[in-house]
């Protein structure tokens, strides 16, 4: 039971395992890590050779030698506690790994800080390539849900009360655009989020012997990453640009998750996520169907957006290097690379297995008598009398119906500025939802077009 | 004095009003809020008599008839206290000041929140328009600062320790740098981020008799704004991610805000704001010269940041409208908007007025006697007996000299590892900042030329 | 319409005057502020005067001169123009109130803000006592409420399903339970929260001839204050504490806010806010009847909670005094006082002209065909056959229900496990809400008698 | 290395790990949580079993039978997977260690979220027994720096800018007075705010036997806890309030962090934590003695400040129960707990073993060449000229010595409105700023009286 211990938090309890993407969570762990730092290593020693800057051979060397497998765990620990560094107990075991020759010219020029922050643009990019077709699924199943709804009647609602009918394949066709906009802010972003910081200490390239633009420009190109301008320590934009892009997408994903808890609420019964036997809602009610995929997502969504402020404040940074705000950033910055994964699969898996209950819905739409359409006959009405004068005359028979007076058909066709310019059998086929459906297909169709 | 009643906050008050832009102030007050949506109200009955949908002399009829200034804004109060609507007695207005006939085709087709947003997208685009060049001239003080300050040593502090030289002109080109790429990221999102919502009640067009999506785009082309795919109510992307690049840009300003605070410490002193004779630091300490434009900079910027919570938490909408999260979204986009660009105009001024004091610098760079410069030694003896080594080296002497065992250049060439392979007057050349400034210069001189 | 310029926000705008409680607008405002800077400087120079420190005449000269409505608004703002100050233009205005003898002893041994802080204590103390009858108001609504429906079968829901029944005087029981425990909160924080802070430019006292701690407790005690220990300016956890209180009272008034925005749901229907003519949701929509009060109620708390964030980052001061945070606190802790009490007020009307359908509630507990009621089934047959069986045999059957295998009735007196221990009328009767409602009617009498 | 990996965030992560106080980091772990539930289900049956309910000898033997040594961790892993709840798949292990006959009582009348509050609840008790001696720790070594250092000048700041001298005991003293209330609200909050909440599924105890109010007062009583008045689940103001705070606990600690940092400045050096050989402040700057346990502790302080908008947010819980806003806040309650008591104890340490350098605080007096008495000078003269004149002349003469017209204590006695009542010996005594350091020394003496 020991490995129970320590276990605080999203990242390390059996009770949330399942919630996070495996290899999202494998790309932040700490092997990665220290993977992704070895890598970088290699990759500058690389770049400072093809320089000239330091002998092939050493950089050859480097890369025969050194890996995260090879490394002594425990001596990192203890020598973390003896130095009070995250980085140089691990350099010295690199250099060990490498002989003294190659030894001599690991880490050239470069800080602690250069390392981290290089390593943590390259796994931003992993990560982005492991989102992208993820979000990809998403935005195909919402097409398809879209597509399969295209006409099935739903009542819109605004403020809670029933506005007008749409239907279910319009909602999902508005889900599908703004996951769409989100997944090209996130292309975006990603053009030029993903920056090689190689300056040194304060960003000068101080010991770089003149070369280090050049060595920063051959990095990025063999990393696919992009060559920092300015490339002081104390500048974050690039990951918090991108980081604030996946805070919004996880606004949309955390509204359809609303969405789903909504419509599967006992009495709405329109939508939901399915259920499998075994699957058990509550230790006492032995009835319960919750929408325990959704709220699991929002949970998800709420972790990403949450941790964006830490993200932002951290990018007050001081000086040309600011520890505690690097600190707080790199944390921020990896919960929610694995977090904002998880949040898209679950989206994806969501709405896949979508339930969908048409009948449910058409008991819903009729639940108000027919007030649901009374912008309807105001139209048709506002081309006789006015719309203004229309929205009078609604005004007062819907308030009417409201207040108990009659049924809505009956009292407007009892209404004087009505009976006039409207039949019984034209004010009965504006009360019928599937005729005011207004473009609702035709925004489905052109939706599931754009890609 | 009746008019200081009511006065709370950063925007009604007298405490405040220098504050604030007084242009960007006018775009979001109540009138111009009010002209805003008349202007879009002439213009989607305009765009709906190019398509036929209402007459074309309804919509000169409006345009030649309504406007902020006929308005009668105790009616309007008292309205908004009857109907508890914000807009319905504004229309109600409207339709007077046109008359009847023209009246009978206001507001066509249209629900509330439609002419709220797309009137908000609106000042926003202006917003961005007004921002745009203060924020040119932002980045082009910065130029003049860098180029002026190309060679000026300073220490570099990582930590709030002395790190190595950088130059005053590198620090301003970072900074450069990094307000350049957050105007591309302003730019690049108000590509997308100005958004025409016309879709009536739900977001169907339920109420265009088909033409929604051509009165839409048609309103879009005439209006200099994007046409919204799926206009659906519950969208909020465009502008949370239009005003997500305003806090990523006021985290840039505040940074920049708290440096000169920092430089302008009566200890280090060596940059800071202009004084004037007539400004005072304190009611009791004579003296104070106190940081203010920088202080009140700082302030706006963290105004400008702590709002994006709030637009963000409000982009979780329910349905097909949401009331409470408009209103919330609506304000705190209104206050960043001229927060932001009094923020923007501020630190233009504060960039342009500011002192510098070169000779401080080289004060301050000269106090731990040579020790700003052990990595140029280390690097030095690096070339001899490796990296690492040499690390253990200085580690050992610039510990010792912070221990008080001696002066640094004395005990540098007292060691052993040192005495045989650099002489006294190499390490002398060595301890000189200006010997030791990497490409600063050259950082700059590459940073003014990008646009 | 010139007022209407510069009315950006909540605080200045009339579209959302009537959101705010008069008087604590007034309290806030820019006449009171400085009407209270002008108290504190009376106050002060009595208990200078009281100690011996200045002369009693110059202290009655003060008070009697001195006051908000002798100023020169128009010369305070040019002089705040002039010195970037925000108080020694008002110095100077009251040093000519007063006359050169008395002025010489005006603001003696303080600094501004000393003055500010301890103003913000004296309008925080009053917004206090603004605050405590209102919120006793709405405890008295929710008392009227509660027991006025002690005994209505309502669904209980969690996450979004029916759970079991309550009866909505519980509901509300509980509501009064937390405003109760928050009121108790808001009075245990007012005990310790209103300081005064006048220990000077650093807090030592150090212009007080070394009567400071006594002349800081006669002011104390003359305006019913609490005497700061270590009166440092960079301290502030007195308001922040009591800011603290009222966002978690925002917490609980969201709650409510939103719960009666979802009973006040179409298809929900159980309880809402009363309508009156003339009331409009929609200017499409004639139908609509919004739950307005409690969206702008949801609208103010979140304002309320949101600004907490701004407090608590501000308590981050540095050294002895830093005005970037101090006016960061200033501002969100006026803002949050104003929008508090303007949100316990509305809270209290909310609960006092709730509108309450018992027939809806009814008819929502019977939609599951007595599912919600499968724990009564449950607990009668785990007497028999034990928990875990009787939850096995329940989910079995409900679940079953739920898949259309038939009715809940039916199906469980046909279930093996059941039909020997349980006939059809004991079925039959656990099925029905009101004898399954628990110690609901208790825990309201018992709420109820708590004060 | 395997253990690496899903090692994300601060709580699993080898780099990490010596940052978190062992015992809490136990206290919070899965295993402790297993461990608290099962000790709640224990002690329920046992006050169940009080009052008649259950039958003794089923408590009995729960009590002897269940422990959390005895869980098949794979089996719960499993059993989460597929049923997709947290607790039930324990509930199975828990029948079959106690056997059929006891299994028939266990979690009688129960639902999940009772046991998992009520656990929290406990938890939380424990955290505040834990916290107690270590903030006790913490306030005692402030009082010991206090008075160590109660007489060392020192120039006290505002705005960044010297403003007058304090004494490095007195800013200590106050650091000692906000900790000491900050414990004070932690204990008064301690009181109310561990509850024992176990309604059941809606809070009426519905499946209580109508002994559920008497079951919840043993309860409460048996575990030292409060009883929840009515046990709703969706009030969680208890534990919020709590945690409140400790993020206000946090603020204190993260603006000592930062008063360290900033104290240690290269430029400033006038106190700071003590270095160790061997440890390490740059992979490239040898001479680097970074602030590294004040940067850590700032960044505990913060990581627990920021985890309480979501604490706040998860409030707003929908009916009577809501899983997702459960999630967010149990999952930040069991991070800011852990997060808090490592933060104190390292702030304990860090002032044990802070290190002050009296020398360079008289250094740092002395570079304004008296100017930061110039309010010691004002008050003199203001004796003699009054107040506003006497700001007016020490106005002048500080900023002609800024503006570089000569030195202070010169300028001054050449003034005319000086040098006929102040003499050169007297300026030059009002100069020293052992002068005039106020009630500092006995503001220390009184703070360290204060328990």
């Amino acid at each position: 039971m020991s490995y129970l211990l320590g276990s605080v938090g999203l990242f390390g309890s059996i009770f949330y395992k399942r919630w996070l993407h495996a290899q999202a969570l494998e790309l932040w762990s700490d092997k990665a890590m220290l993977a992704s730092w070895i890598e970088i290593e290699i990759a500058l020693a690389r770049a400072q050779a093809d320089c000239g800057l330091i002998p092939m051979q050493a950089s050859e060397k480097m890369a025969a030698t050194v890996s995260v497998d090879a490394l002594d765990i425990g001596m990192l620990e203890q020598g973390m506690a003896k130095t009070m560094h995250p980085f140089v107990p691990l350099l010295h075991q690199l250099e060990k790994l490498c002989g003294d020759e190659a030894a001599s010219y690991l880490h050239w020029g470069a800080t602690t800080q250069n390392i981290f922050d290089t390593a943590q643009a390259l796994r931003l990019k992993r990560t982005h390539a492991l989102a992208l077709p993820i979000i990809a699924t998403a935005i195909e199943q919402a097409k398809y849900l879209a597509l399969e709804y295209r006409d099935t009647p739903q009542a819109g609602r605004t403020h809670g009360q029933h506005a007008l009918p749409i239907t279910f394949g319009f909602k999902v066709a508005a889900w599908r655009s703004e996951l769409r906009r989100m997944r090209d802010r996130l292309e975006a972003a990603a053009q030029t989020a993903f920056m090689v910081s190689m300056g040194g200490a304060v960003g000068t390239y101080s010991a770089m012997g003149g070369k280090g633009r050049e060595v920063q420009q051959r990095l990025a190109a063999q990393l696919g990453l992009v060559s920092h301008d300015v490339p002081v320590r104390s500048a974050s934009d690039g990951p918090m640009h991108y980081m604030a892009v996946w805070a919004m997408l996880a606004t949309t994903v955390e509204k359809i998750a609303e969405e789903f808890i909504f419509l599967q609420r006992t009495e709405i019964a329109e939508a939901g996520e399915k259920f499998h036997d075994g699957k058990i809602g509550s230790s006492t009610m032995a009835q319960k169907r919750n929408p325990q995929q959704a709220q699991d997502l929002s949970v998800l969504a709420r972790s990403v957006r949450t941790r964006m402020s830490q993200v932002q404040d951290a990018a007050i940074r001081s000086n040309e290097g600011d520890s505690t705000a690097c600190s707080l950033a790199d944390l921020a910055v990896a919960e929610m690379a694995v977090l904002g994964v998880s949040m898209l699969d679950r989206l994806a898996s969501l709405l896949k297995a979508a339930s969908v209950d048409a009948a449910a819905m058409r008991r819903n739409l009729d639940i108000s008598g027919g007030l649901i359409l009374s912008e309807a006959v105001m139209m048709a009405l506002a081309q006789k009398i006015g719309r203004h004068e229309a929205h009078r005359v609604l005004y007062e028979v819907a308030q009417a119906v409201q207040d108990g007076a009659g049924g809505f058909a009956h009292l407007l066709s009892a209404h004087p500025s009505v009976k006039e310019v409207l039949s019984v059998a034209e004010i009965s086929a504006m009360l019928r939802p599937d005729n005011y459906l207004g473009e609702a297909a035709s925004c489905v169709d052109e939706e599931i077009k754009r890609s």
